[in-house]
C-alpha cells in the first residue's frame, strides 16, 4: 500500500482524492500496489467533510511521517506552493504538481533539488491539464532534437475565440459567457485572456526543449482583447482561424525564442481546427517530424488524472525519469526575446486610408473596408517592424487597432 | 556507456544506428549515459559496409557478451524475430521492437516473459511508427479507464483515399501511386490495402486497454479495396471523408469489441482532417474524456527514433515499466468479434432501384444514382443487418458494392 498527501483541496486537489478512489483498481495495476490518500493539507476547514479524519493544516504531519513517500501539490500560485514543496523534495519525497507558475518561475531549482534528494518532481498536469504533452515531449521524443514547438495551450481564450467565429460574439460576450461557465476568473480574468497563463506554459515547455530555464517575463506575450468581430470575419476571408498560439523555436546552436500572441491560422495546419477548450500542442522532432497531442486543457477530472498519472510514476521509476525531465538553472535575460522572422502580418487600422499604406508597410493588400476600419494583409514584417509600422501609422494621425502574424501551413 | 544491439538492419534498423549516432548527445543526455551500437545480426553480407566490424550472424555473440543489456529487434515477422526475442528476453536483456505482427501475435508471452527475468519489452514503434502512442497510453492515461479507441493506424491506404478524395483517383491508381512511391509493397500490397496491418495494431492497442491479449484473427478487418470514386464524392456530399478506421470498444465489464473497416468520418470528427501518410489515434478514458495523438505512421526514422526512445526507457527504468505496460495472456476466441452496436451504413448497390430498398433496410434515403448504380443511407443497421439485407438484394438480381458505416461525431 503507497501512502500519497495532497496540498490544496480545491478543484485538482479534490478532483485527485476523486480519481484515486474511482479508479482504484486500474491505478493499483500500474503502480505495483493500492495507492491510498492519507492526509489533505488544507487550511480551510473541512470538519464536516467526510472525509474530515484525513484533513491537517500543518505540514509538520506529513514530513514527519514516513509512510508518505509521494505528495501531490495543488495549491496554486507560489507563496505557500514553492516552500512547501521544497520541503517535501529536501525531505526526500517525490511531489507531482499542477501548478504551472511554480513550474514556470521555479522548475530547474526544484528540478535539481529533486535529483539532489534522489526524489522525482513531475508535472505532466501543468500544461495541457489531462492531455499527454510533457511525459511524451521528454521520454518518447527523446532520440529527437526537438526545433520548434507550436500549440493552443489555454482553452478559456479558444472556448472565447470559438464563440466569436462561430456565433459572431465580440469579445465582451465571449468573456461574459466563459466567465458564466467557468471557465474564465470573475475577478481577474487577465492571466488568460492576456496571456499570461499561456505564456508560463510555453516557458516550460521551451525550458524542456532547450535543457535551460527559460522565464516567462522574458516571453513576449499578448492576448486576445484586441481581437475583433471584423479580424474574425477577415480570418475567415483568408482561410484562417485566429487562435491563441504560444510558440518556441529553437536554432539547434542554443538560441531560443519563444512568444504568445493570436495568430492567424490557415484551415489547412491542424491547429485551425482545435476549437472550444481544447487545447493541442504540436512539436517538431528532427528524426520524427511533426506530432501533435490534443486533448481537453483544464476541468477537473482531466486534470487530477494526468496528475494521479506522475503519481503513479513516481511510485514506480521514482528519481529514474530525472535524466530526460531535467534542464538546467539559467539567469533570466535583461530584456525580452525577440522574433526577428519575417511573416506576413495582418493588420487593422482606422483612420488612414489604406492606399497610404503601401509607402509603409511595403508590398500588401487591403482585406476589407468597413466603418472607417480597414483590414490590410502585409506580405512579409518583422515584429519589430511592424511596431515601426504601428507608431508611423500613429504620427499620420491614424491607428493599429490590431496585427496577427501569420502563422505557416 | 550502454551497449545495445540492433538484429536485422533494413529499414528501421539501419534507422536505429542513423538515429543513435546523430542525436547521441541528447540521448546520451537522457539516458545517463552514451549508447553505443555495438552488434548488428544480420544474415545478409555487409563486409563492404564502413560498420563492417559490427556485423554478426549468429545470436550467440549477442547473447553471450554481458555488456549488451539491451536488444533492438527490427526483423519484422515472426520465424526469426519471435525465437530470437524470447532467447534475449530469457537472458535478462530488454527487447524494443518495431514488431506489429510480433507483438499482436505473441504480445502477452514476451510480456510475461520479460518479467519473469526482470527485463523490459517495449513496442511503442509498433503502431504508429514515431508518434508517442502506446507509451502515452499506459503511462499518462493510467489513472483512466478507457473505453474507446478509434484510429487511423495505416498510413498508406490512408495516403490513398487522400489521393482518391483530392485528385479523383480510383483505387487502381491511387494503389500505383503508393507503390511507386514506396509507402505500399509491390508484389503484395495486401497487408496494407486489406486491413491485416491495421487490424495487428488496433489488437495491440484492445490488448493493452483491457488487459489480456486480443488476437487478430478474432477481429474483423477489410480494407480499402471495395472503395470507388463514387463512394468518394457520395462521402463529400454527405459532409464525410472516408478513411479506414481500426476501432474498439470496451464495455466496462470485461467485454472487447473491435475492428478495422472503411467508414463514413463526419468533417466535424479531428480524424475527418488527418490526411496523407499521417496517423491519429484518438482514445476516450473515463477521467480524460478525448485525447488525439497525430504524427506521422511510418518512415524510416520516425520510426527508429521511437525504438531509440524505448531503448533510452529501458536502461533507465528496466522492468519497473511492467507494471503498466502488460497484458495477461488468453485463449483466441472461437469466431470473430460482434459489433452489435446499430449505426448508420452508406451503401453502394447496383441491379436495383433504390424504391426497393426501404423494405429491406428500413428507414433511408437515395444519396446519388449514376451509370445504374445507386448510394443509399441506411439510418441504422448492425453488422449483422448489413450482411443480410446484401443477402437479400442479391437474391433480387442486385448487389451491394461496398458497405461504409458512419462514424459518430
Amino acid at each position: 500500500m503507497a501512502k500519497i498527501a495532497i496540498m490544496g483541496f480545491g478543484t485538482v486537489g479534490s478532483g485527485v482524492l476523486e480519481v484515486c478512489r474511482r479508479n482504484a483498481g486500474s491505478i493499483a495495476r500500474r503502480a505495483g500496489e493500492p495507492v491510498e490518500v492519507k492526509y489533505i493539507l488544507d487550511v480551510r476547514d473541512f470538519s464536516a467533510s467526510p472525509d474530515a479524519a484525513l484533513f491537517v493544516q500543518d505540514i509538520g504531519v506529513i514530513l514527519s511521517d514516513p509512510e508518505v513517500k509521494v505528495v501531490v501539490e495543488t495549491i496554486g500560485g507560489t507563496k505557500f506552493a514553492y516552500p512547501f514543496v521544497r520541503q517535501c523534495l529536501e525531505s526526500g519525497r517525490s511531489v507531482c504538481t499542477s501548478n504551472k507558475e511554480m513550474v514556470a518561475t521555479y522548475g530547474a531549482e526544484l528540478l535539481a533539488l529533486a535529483k539532489a534528494h534522489d526524489a522525482a518532481f513531475l508535472f505532466e498536469a501543468s500544461v495541457g491539464g489531462g492531455t499527454p504533452i510533457i511525459t511524451p515531449m521528454h521520454q518518447c521524443l527523446a532520440a529527437n532534437t526537438i526545433s520548434e514547438i507550436t500549440g493552443i495551450v489555454n482553452g478559456t481564450t479558444n472556448f472565447m475565440l470559438t464563440k466569436m467565429k462561430r456565433e459572431g460574439m465580440d469579445f465582451a460576450q465571449a468573456l461574459k459567457l466563459a466567465q458564466e461557465l467557468g471557465y474564465a476568473e470573475t475577478k481577474d480574468p487577465g492571466d488568460d485572456v492576456d496571456g499570461r497563463d499561456a505564456c508560463r506554459k510555453i516557458a516550460i515547455l521551451a525550458s524542456l526543449a532547450c535543457g535551460h530555464h527559460i522565464y516567462p517575463q522574458n516571453v513576449p506575450a499578448r492576448g486576445i482583447r484586441q481581437v475583433g468581430v471584423a479580424d474574425v470575419r477577415a480570418a475567415d476571408a483568408l482561410g484562417c482561424a485566429i487562435k491563441l498560439i504560444a510558440w518556441c523555436r529553437l536554432d539547434g546552436k542554443g538560441g531560443v525564442t519563444a512568444g504568445v500572441e493570436p495568430m492567424m491560422v490557415p484551415f489547412t495546419n491542424q491547429l485551425a481546427n482545435v476549437d472550444d477548450v481544447f487545447n493541442a500542442v504540436q512539436m517538431t522532432g528532427d528524426m520524427l517530424g511533426d506530432v501533435v497531442f490534443y486533448g481537453k486543457g483544464a476541468g477537473k477530472l482531466p486534470t487530477a488524472s494526468a496528475v494521479v498519472a506522475d503519481v503513479v510514476d513516481a511510485l514506480k521509476n521514482g528519481a529514474a525519469i530525472h535524466d530526460s525531465l531535467f534542464w538546467k538553472p539559467a539567469a533570466p535575460l535583461a530584456g525580452m526575446m525577440e522574433n526577428d522572422r519575417p511573416a506576413p502580418y495582418y493588420i487593422r487600422v482606422k483612420r488612414v486610408a489604406t492606399t497610404m499604406l503601401h509607402p509603409i508597410t511595403g508590398p500588401g493588400r487591403e482585406i476589407f473596408f468597413e466603418n472607417g476600419e480597414a483590414g490590410y494583409l502585409i506580405e512579409a514584417a518583422t515584429a519589430a517592424q511592424i511596431a515601426q509600422i504601428a507608431e508611423k501609422i500613429e504620427t499620420m494621425g491614424g491607428e493599429v487597432c490590431v496585427n496577427l502574424r501569420l502563422l505557416a501551413e
